[in-house]
């Protein structure tokens, strides 16, 4: 890997990208307490534009978020989410949802600018074909799913920024839903509460990758 | 950010770590054609084992993979793949799934350790009845949307490997269990191609973040 490669305005070889991604994901922990101080609207919409780059199946980016920062909002929040701490702690805690009705509503805009006018159609035609064969219920899951994959770039995507992250599945959707006006199909997929960390956060330990591993 | 952090033995700035990132994250594209050479099964396991480094719901690590890299295999999964070129293409395709069984087979070395008997008894129990009001299926939608994190995590690592990947929700799902030998309760999440990149890839529209984000 004797490549050099420009990264943000950096000459650095690609093994040193490489080992700094690795040591991102290395020394990432889920961070608990936070430094009280707010994180700008700006810096926000920067990670999650980056969290948006995500692949998803047909570029339909189903992710929608919502960033919640004020003070009487977190405590509502804290309280639907079981009054887990890092919610208050953190000076940002971004609801992750996907809403699979606006995603399919945009579906022009997400289609390859250089299509011509029949394949777009086509295209089209063939994403509204595979969503009919779903329920509303299974069309929601697979929002759900693919909001996912943003979710593992914006976890990295902030210990690259110096943010520690704080993922959470506990909490009760339809109060989350209730509290910021999301529609009944949405899907809330993760709260995220972030900022600068104030504590070091636990290891955790994982599967030898052996164990998880087939060849074929 | 005038951090300074010690990564993969560089010493860089904070700012520069997130720029390295940002730009990772702004040139990945899929890619379908490959460098025909194949990859070594020590670089497989690592990106394969930094990915599973992503967080998960009670850590329970819901991710499994197969890594195709055999021609014969690669072939069938082809087909299994409605015949998409960069299967054929790329020197590996890994059949990332989840199998909530095994999961939750392996409750108990995901526990921290550090916890008291009667604490990881109570987790152990919590995690359980959870899925206990979940149907097989509610059971195994959770595991594929938890194992997307992981994939998320994999496409940024495997772009800052240096290697172009296409990650493909397109595949018969019963043969590639079939193909592999998984069993009928594990959900394939998604194949993913990769290799050494044999052409730039196209750009892909994202929406605008600011349609995506509401404010709270």
């Amino acid at each position: 890997m004797s490549r050099v490669v420009e990264l943000g305005g950096l000459r650095m070889g690609s093994a040193e990208v490489a080992s700094a991604v690795e040591a991102l994901v290395q020394k990432r922990r889920s961070i608990r307490d936070y430094v009280q101080e707010p994180i700008g609207r700006d810096l926000i919409l920067e990670v999650l534009s980056l969290a948006g780059r995500a692949p998803s199946a047909w570029n339909l980016q189903p992710w929608r978020f919502v960033a919640v920062t004020d003070a009487a909002h977190r405590e509502t929040l804290q309280a639907a989410a079981f009054g887990q701490n890092q919610v208050g702690r953190a000076p940002v805690t971004v609801v992750v949802y996907s809403d699979m009705v606006d995603t399919l509503a945009r579906i022009d805009s997400v289609l390859r600018a250089d299509l011509a006018p029949e394949a777009k159609a086509k295209t089209r035609q063939s994403i509204i074909g595979f969503f009919e064969t779903l329920t509303d219920s299974q069309r929601d899951q697979w929002g759900r799913a693919q909001a996912n994959i943003a979710l593992g770039y914006l976890l990295l995507i902030l210990e690259a920024y110096g943010l520690g992250s704080s993922p959470m599945l506990g909490f009760d959707a339809v109060q989350v839903r209730s509290l910021f006006g999301l529609p009944d199909h949405a899907e809330v997929v993760a709260l995220v509460a972030f900022g600068r960390p104030a504590e070091e956060g636990r290891a955790s330990q994982r599967h030898e990758v052996a164990s998880l591993v087939r060849w074929a």
